[in-house]
Order: C-alpha cells, then sequence, then structure tokens
C-alpha cells in the first residue's frame, strides 16, 4: 500500500490485520542534491522510492510511506539546486516521523535509503530516540532498521558487475540508471571530462567543489542506461521483499 | 521546470539567466494527514504538487522544488496515517530549506500550500528567519510568500461555486476532487453519515477525533469528481502563473 | 482578581472554588514596539491589560495573569524602543506559562492579545503544546484560546464606526485612543505625514522601514481621543467577560 | 523615561543625545511566585519596578525598560500562582531582550533584579552572549550588568537596620514592606506560624513546599508596613542613580 | 572506587550494598582554561580531582565518577589552550551525566567544583533539571549538591593563611600549589609583572584580555609550592569526606 | 605537548611555531560505558587516552588535548557505571570544542576515537559543524578527522593476528589488553559463560542487556594481557605520528 494513496481507514485496517507486514512500514528517504552534469538533482530520493513502489506493485501488502526527499546533503551546496538540512534539523524531523508512525501502531519501521551521506545522522538519530527509552529503563515501542539499497543483498554486487569500472562513489552509473528507468523521459547526456571522476575526502561545500569540480566522485556515468537501472531494479524489489519480511519477523529478546 | 527532474547545470543556467523567474522557485508545501473516509491521506500535499506540475507544463519557466511533504498535523494523529512534524520541527526544516535555496540565488520563495493547519507555522517561521537580519539591521537575501492554493485569485470563489452546500473546511470536496483528477485510480467511496460533517474548534488529537469521529470537518465529500477537480486545476494554473508573475516582478523599496 | 497583587492562599483558595471561573485564567499578552510618531512603545500590552484589569473591576472572580509584555515583533526593530522575541523564543516562554499556569489547576487559559504579530506564534505554540498530548495519545490537562482584543463581538466594529477613514491595521486610532484612556497623562500628538499611513507586507525589519517611515500602517492615529479609548473599552468589558464565561462553560467531548 | 510610555522618536533621540545616561538602560527583572501567606505573588517583579520607576521621577534621564516579570521561579510551583520559565527558557529571553536593546543603541544594560533565584541564570545567559563575541575574537557591542536591589549600595544594611530579627531569605519584611509601600491597598495579614519561618536548602517544587509549608524562608514579614518599605524605596532610590551612573561611566579598556 | 578504573559488576555491587556512601557519587567538574604564565590549562579539573582521588584513597567507599573537565570558561578564549563550552551546552552535559547516573541508582550526586566561572551554570543546570520534576509535582529520583573545593570547610581559610597576600581569584597561589602537588614535575616558573595582578569585571574574552593581560586575576602564584598545595590536600580530604558523609546521610523531608 | 599539563604561553608559542604540527591538535575521545565482566568502564576513552599520550612521549610536537570521556553510549545505560551523552548533546559540546581549538588557530583538528559508537554522532558533527559554512559559501578555519585508534594503519591486523578467535566487537581483548597495559594494577578476571560472547543488533539499553546479559559482543576477553596490550600501544604509536604527520601536511584544494 502506498501510505499516501491511502485513507485512513485502509491504513488501520491493514496495522490490525493478521498481516505478517502489518505492523511495518518503508519510509523511502533520500537527499536532494547534484548529482554531476546529467544525473538528476532527486537521485537520492528517487531511487528508494522507485524500488520501493515497485516492490509495493509485487506485494501489495508492503507499507510504504510517503518519500523522505530531504537529507543531509551540505557537501553538496555549492551546485544548484541542492537542499540540505542540518543533521540536528534532520534528526528532528526523522523524531517526529517515528513517533508519528509509531503512534499508529507500526512497531517496526525501515529506512530504505538512498545516500550515503544519509547514514550518520539517521544512525545518530536512532540514539536519540532509543536513548529516551534508555535513560527511563524501558522498551522502545518501535524499533528501527537504516538500509540503503545498494546494501540489499546482492546488488551492490550486480551493480559491480554490470560497471566494473567506473562505479564511484557519487553520480554512480547504478543510481542515474535507475532513475533512467524511472524517468526515461529524462534521460540527460554530458561530455565527461575526465570520464572517470577523481576521488578524495568530503568536507564542506567550497572544499567539495573545488575536488570535484562537476560534482561526480570516481564515477562514470556515461555507462548508464535505463535497460541496465531496470536490471538493478528487478534484483532489488525481492530483496527488499525479503529484507523486510525477516525485519517484520524478528523475534525480540 | 522540475528542480528534482534537472541536473544541477540545468538549474544553474535557469537560475542566471535573464527569464522573469529565474531567480524564483515554489515550493508545494502541504501535509500527510487523513482526510475523511475517503480522502487520501496525501491530499494536501498532492494538491499544490498538482496543480504546481500542471501549472509548470503551461510554463516551462516556473521553477518547482520537491514537494514538502510534511507539515504541522498534530491534530490529526488519532487518526492512522498521519505523519507530523512539531511545529518547532516544521519551523527548523523550512528555514534549512530556504538557506538552501537562497544559496543558489534564489531571491524569492513562493511557498503553494495546501493545508491550512500550516499556516501559522510557516508564518512564524518567516518572522523567526526575518529576524536573524532585523536584529542585525541586515536586509535578507531572499524574500518569501505563502500562499494557499484555494487563495489563489478566483479558485476559492470557483469551489464555493461548484460546493455551495458542504464544502466545510477539512476533506471537502474540493480538495479531494483535485486529487480525483490527479489521481483517478484512486477514488474511494463511502456512506457519509452524517452526509455533511460537524464543525467545531481544533486543539489536541483526541479531543478532534471525539468531535469529529470520521475525521470530516463540515464537509460533504461525496459531491467531488475527478471533473469538477479538473475545473478547479484549470482555473489554479493561470491564478499561480499571474501570482508568482507579480511576486517575481514586485519591486523592493 | 489580579493575580499578582494576590497571595498564594487567595489564589489556591479561588481555583477551588465554585465560581464558574475559578479554574480559568486570563493572560494579557502584547508586544513592545513602536507605534508611529505618537504613539506608546507599550500600546499593544497596554491595551489588553487595560481591558482586562477594567473587566476584572466589573467582576472579581476574572482571574488576571501577570502582563506577557514581550512579543514577535521583529519587523518593528528598526525602530528605537521596540523589544522582540524570535518567535522560537515566544513559543518556549508561553509554553512555560501554561505549564506553571496548568500545574496549579487552571483547566483553561484565554490569551488576551494585543498584537495582531503575535497571532502565528501563538497559536503555532498552542500546536507545539497540544502535540506532546497527541503524540501519546492522552487528553491535555488545560485547553487554550487566543483572543485578539478588537475581535472580541462587537468591538471590530464600534473601532470602525467611530474611525471609519484611516483606521488602518498598526498604530490604529482605536488601540491609540485605548492607551490615551488608560494613560491620559501621557498622549502624545505630532504633524502626521501623509495624514494616512501606506499600506503593504510585512517583512523584516529594513524593508519596513522602506516602506512605512514614521512606523504606521494604513492609519491616521489623530483621530483618536481619551474619550473615544473609553468608549471602546466601556464596549470591550462586557464581551470580554461573555466570551471568557462562555469559554469557561464549554463541556468537551 | 519608560521606555513603554514613550513614542519611539522620543527613544531615539534620547540614545542619540549627548545625555550621560543616554546609552544606558535598565530592566527591571523579577518573577512571579509565592511570598507566603501574605506577600504578592508579584512581589519580585514590583520592587525593582518600584525603584525603578520612583527613581526615574528622580531622574528623568533614566530609562526604564518594561518589567521582566516572569523569572526562574520552578522551587515555588507546589504553590499556586507561581509562574516559571525553565533556565533556558530564560536564558533565551534575556537574550533576545539584550539583542533589541543593542540593536537600537543601547551598550550598557542593567538588570535591576528582584529574585535571589534568578541570579545565576541571568549571570550564565550574560556568558552565554558573551560567549557569541568570545568565540569569535570580537568586543561586543553592549556589556551587561546585574544588581539586585537589595545589593544596592547601603540598602542591605539599613533592611537589617530596620529588622534585625526574622529578615529571612524569602518573603522578607523588606521585600513585603516595598510592595506595601507601592501597593499600600494590598497590605495582608495572616497569623503566621511559627512567626520565624524555618531554613533549610533549596531542590524542586514538592521539596521546598515539605520543607517550607507556608512558603517563607526565615522570615518574619509581619513586621513590614508602608512606611519601612518607603524608607527602602528612598535609600534605594538615590543608590540606584549612583550605580547606573557609575555603569554609564566606566571607561572599557 | 575510582568509577572508570571499575567494571559494571564493582559498580553495580557497591551501589546495592549497605555502604553509607552506596548511593552517593562524586563527580569532580572543573574547566580547561589558562591560568596565567606558569599555571597548568587543566588546573580547575585538575584540583577537584587530585583532591577527590586523594580522598578514595583515604576512604575507599567514595565513588569518584570520571572528570567533566570542560566548563564554561568562554572569558578566557583569547589565551590559547583554553577550551570552553556555552553555558546552554554545559547544561545539556550535566543534564546527561546526571540522568546517566541517576538511572543507574545514584540517588545523591555531588559535584566537586574547581571554577568559580561554571557556578552559574550549573546552579542554573540543578533548576532546569529539578524543573523536570515541579511541573509535573513529582519527587525527583536524585538530589544535586554543588560544592567549590575551596569552600570545603576549613580550605578557604588554610588558603589565606598561607597567602595572606596577593590570593586574588584567578590563577591563585592556592590552585597552582594543589596542581604542583600532583604534578611537581610540571612546576613552571616566570617573571611576574606586576607581581599582584590586577582586579577588575569578568566579561567578554577580549575584554578579560585588555584588563588582565597575562591572564592572572589578584594573584601571586609564585608564592605557590608543592609543599603548600599538598598542606591544601590533606586539609580536603578530611573535609571532603565529612561534607559527602552529611550530604549521603541528609534525610528528606 | 599535553595541553591541559602545559600554560598558555607554551600554547600559543607551539601554535606559532614552524613545527609541522604546529597548528594540528589530537583529541582522545572515547565513552566510559559498561566492557564486560572485567573490563574498566572507562576503557574507551583510556585507550586512545593511552595511545595518544604514548605517542607524545616519542614526539613532543604532538599536541594531545585533554581527553573527551564521555560519548554516545545510550545502549549501555542498563549496566551500572555508564554515562552516556544524548547525540545531540555531544554534537552540541564537540561543536564547542571545536570552536574553541580553531579560535587558538588549531586549523586541523583529528579526534582519535576509542568507541564505535560515537562514530555516527561525531560524523555528523562534523556535517554541523561544516554546515554553518557551506550555507554561506565560505571556507572553514578548520578541517576536521576522525580516526578510531584500531583504523590506525595495521593495527586492527595486529589485534586479528593477536586475536584470531573471539576478538568480537565490545569488550574486545584488544581494548582490554591495551587498558591492562595502562593500569596492569587494575587487570580483573572472571568466568565468563559463554566464553565467546554472542553477536546480535544494537538498539536501546534493555534490548542490549536482554540480548548480551554481561555486556560483551562476540568476544572473549579472558585473552587480554598486559604484555600484548603494549605490542598493540607500540605499533598505535608509529601508525599515530604517520597519520598526523600526513593530516598536518594535506594541501587543501
Amino acid at each position: 500500500m502506498l501510505l499516501h494513496l491511502s485513507s485512513w481507514p485502509e491504513i488501520d485496517a491493514q496495522i490490525n490485520s493478521d498481516a505478517p507486514l502489518a505492523k511495518t512500514v518503508i519510509v523511502p528517504i533520500g537527499s536532494n542534491e547534484q548529482h554531476g552534469p546529467t544525473g538528476l538533482l532527486g537521485t537520492d530520493w528517487l531511487c528508494p522510492e522507485i524500488i520501493a513502489h515497485a516492490a509495493e506493485k509485487t506485494d501489495g501488502d508492503l507499507m510504504i510511506a510517503p518519500t523522505f526527499n530531504i537529507g543531509m546533503a551540505q557537501h553538496h551546496l555549492a551546485f544548484a539546486g541542492t537542499i540540505s538540512l542540518r543533521p540536528s534539523t534532520f534528526m528532528a524531523a526523522i523524531t517526529d516521523w517515528v513517533a508519528s508512525l509509531s503512534r499508529h501502531g507500526f512497531e517496526r519501521i525501515y529506512f530504505l535509503n538512498g545516500h550515503g551521506g544519509n547514514v550518520a545522522t539517521i544512525e545518530a538519530t536512532f540514539s536519540e530516540i532509543y536513548a529516551d527509552w534508555s535513560f527511563i529503563g524501558d522498551r522502545p515501542d518501535t524499533i528501527l532498521k537504516l538500509r540503503n539499497w545498494w546494501d540489499l543483498p546482492g546488488v551492490q554486487k550486480l551493480c559491480e558487475d554490470i560497471f566494473p569500472v567506473g562505479h564511484g562513489s557519487h553520480a554512480t552509473p547504478s543510481e542515474i540508471a535507475v532513475t533512467q528507468a524511472g524517468y526515461p523521459d529524462r534521460v540527460k547526456t554530458a561530455d565527461y571530462s575526465p570520464r572517470i571522476a577523481p576521488n578524495g575526502p568530503i568536507r564542506d561545500a567550497l572544499d567539495y567543489r573545488a575536488r570535484f569540480p562537476d560534482g561526480r566522485i570516481g564515477s562514470d556515468p556515461a555507462q548508464a542506461s535505463p535497460e541496465k537501472g531496470q536490471r538493478i531494479i528487478d534484483a532489488a524489489i525481492p530483496a527488499l521483499i525479503a529484507d523486510i519480511s525477516a525485519f517484520a519477523a524478528e523475534v525480540l529478546p
């Protein structure tokens, strides 16, 4: 079910059903940030949305929340169109999403993440949320899981098989391909120079732009195609369903 | 242009162009909250998104940011599927969106809002942002405008003409109709009882549910249809383009 | 009762009495900000204080808290003497006032407001307070109401009758007149130019000063007099008593 | 000048004058909290207001801001009528007052305090404000001073001379007397038992009420009279004027 | 017991034992800040640590937490090596320490402080912590006490006896001597000019450096010696044990 | 140099010297938390302190700040003696440390970390700090680096060579051994059951205790010895010096 295209009685009925996934919800989460000369600014939130929505078509019991589309992208702010939350803001917003979903009886919240730069802040937020319980010695109502879509079992391996050279870590051909499969009428091209972008550390926005002038890190996105993107999506769907099912079935100590 | 389906060089070129709307951006903003027995949970963020995206098809120079899809909906939290930010979180998030967009050279940010419950917090946020400048005696880089889609010139009048009885103020036939036009395969029906929902004050979530058992306030959404929704959208498009153009053209003192 | 001129046993006795207003308290709330060439900086907190204290003389069962005298006035900061809280600070302070009054058994808190610029932040604060309850699914101990003094039944109409032209929206002859009635030895005069001030949008402080050079918006305060102010006060007193009585008597669902 | 009973041009003229006190402002600051069986809840903000306003009648160049009437009184919350800010809220509010007054050109802000329980938080706030400058290595625009009214030169000695026994530290006969002089029609009496209240540490509200059942600490307020209060006020006036003048005249290194 | 050199079962056993100090813990707390030409930057956290650890060797039942080594030192930031928390950060950190220690069953937390500049913020923090209980009308799990090491009974008197002239208030010979006793291989010398440093008010960092060019206030630290430091430590040990024992034995009302 | 055992002129001279490491500072950072039946509660802050202080003896130009001894340990709060900061508090404190050190001219700050649970929050803090610069488009004064001591080149490999079985991830024999080398008189023993602790996910404190009853994760700390700890320290010293030297020498783009 796509939560935002459902009515509240439909959600209510599902949460209170006997379905194995009844009390589990997926939140696609990403970032809106530059992805090199040709990548869509929405790449990092579109990828988990594309995969989650595709999976929901396969298994209608999957509950998909609206997409959390702005994340932690301070290092990309020197490129037009990037929108970033400060980590402290990001933490507050995730906390309120969790409190809302937990309020309705979702006992397991699974964040399907599309942006590596989100990971530290999301994990810090989980600790912030758990701390409220840990300080008073109670069990939380809800448990939380973070999964990057490329870390779904088998997916990273497939990406590297398809793109053995120039995969890189930002504006990768994998993520570009997934968005090309999702938005084939938005495929863009450019002359990349160099073909494979440089690597280096990530710090503030001006440092980033000085190191990575067109925005890419280590990648050659020219290799992307909608067809390759579809292969990745097709691999991710069953991996996601298996992963979320295991999460929903996990017995707590 | 849809910002999230563009690359950063495309956005950069547009901001630095001579187009009248070059330095102006529209942020569709709403809420994900119950909309009665048949309304989509996403209604309040889908409506401004539907209207803004439709307007962009008419005038490709309109710059549409990703949709800010979670707002201030604490009073709806007793209905499954509602996701709310606390006002303080909402303020922090809007502030970071504004800082990001301002960073790129957008000098005018126009929030096209779909949720009445957002208004107070958005306006308080504008003051919070302006205060940083007012305390030090400088002019802000960016000016901000809030417009509810139903307050676009002529739209509210049209809605009342179409639905002279039972329009109400939550889960209105107008907003339901707009989403039906946008998502015709998601039209839902129910036996409303009473046909026109009651009115009353809005406080906390349990008070709300006690007053408005199915979530509606004063409305009879059974009157909605995709065709009526399309009429509203068609009226909103030119009104939005005119309104944003006037905002972009305003000369500051 | 004026709370600050009472002892704690007196307040304790009143709260625990059978008086219809025993568990209801009025908080006069306003702002300290410029009010044009002749208006007192305290106008916006003096008006609700004057009206509330006058009403208390009529009905001694009214419980009047100390006046909350600094509000949200960032847009007036380019004029000397203005003191403003940031919206976030204002929210925190109101929250602590409410928590304190609620702690003592006041179940209904009525904010009699004297500043239009406060409205958005006060309403956002109410939502912030209610959200604590809505997230956990409990009923709050206290319900909250905001009423601008000019919105007391009949008052705005009277003001417009007295000042049919040049009432405006800031440094209005109505509010100036009320303070003249309260502080007749502080009546000030000036040559207003133009006689009726301009109108326009409200943004940051420098923008405000550029648009409204002497601080007024749309008003001609030369029309004010202590006598007219007393007429407004005399109309506001019964309206306030009726309004607070209805609030106190409201049965919750 | 009483700031709130002045217009902005009057304040503007004074700040830009050559008067020795032109750029100095006094903020009466206190608390609204229980003061034993007979003391006014407003005692701690009324005392500095009474003294400051009396001093202003002696020397019209004194600039008196509105009274900051709610402070840090968490320990009194078990007594009806007490209103308290959390220290963190109190800090935020003082910070905004200082930023506002500094914005207009006041270079020295003098807090005339009426509540011992405020001292730690006010001093912490001064450090919080200064820290913004210290971290970046600039000089602040404004310097800050805290003075309890009883610490004005000679005042505490006078209080102890008048009340050599049973002065105590809360609901003292001195502060009660000052409010009696200011509000002679609000003098209240009670049979105090014991005549002199006990002493002890101050912690949370319930601990406080258990230790000090009627709210007093170490005091016998029955000794207070309006005449004695007037003597204290009369001594405080020249002491305040001398103290603020020295503060205004202090040459910074 | 030194908490950080113990295992959790050891701490658990002690808390649950019948020892009179079982549920009491000492937190040495100070600051890392300049202490004149010869004083160690760590002086203010080393002194309470030295005294507390020495006392623990005398009475092994004393429970000593790790040292809270960074405090409120904004005024020293113009001297290299100073590290300061903002008061608001300091408050948050103390709050979390208290919550953690309280969580394990420590019912009394005793802060042995080494920095006068910490006092206001620590006391404000105690009020912030207590306020959470006072607003809801419950008793806190833990009571808190602040003691400066020089205020331990008899210690200040001894210091003044040893250093009757030039004791001063920052970089005092007493505190320098205590660190010399603790770290005799780190004794430093300098030609102080003037021999006794000036006195004056404390504000921001640049003001401080202008008033106190080498960092000292009113002191002549050349008088310090390891032997004198040891005398102070030897006096502080029994005073600390007596003070903490009285605190642990205090019966709450 | 150990910063806290130096005077400010010594630090000032070093920062302004030509030494390659003059403007670089190491902050040992860890956590105070349970480390199984025998591990010291201070293990995670003692390890980086032991290594950093040992390295400073080898190369006196290394500048070592005081140890940041409390980190993010919410998941260990069900074991006595654990002290944790909330992530948001941890972020604020690190931010103030960075601002202080940066204020003095340290241009590179290297956090030598001893606790895996700190990593996410420290990285989020770096982003929070950088964001202040990224939003305004300036370069930060200081760059930041996080290095876990076991990730120093060659160290993790050595640990696994010494402890090929039962190394685990919490209360590892490596970290226990390092503290045994540092505090050989505090070596503790216990009968571990099971010998090698279980593995599993980390969530809140009660979940943690249910999964890992004695606190260990996957480890057999009985293998630790002071000698093995010294081998690890000896390997870490040159690795740290090389790593910090490379960091200090890095040329920014």
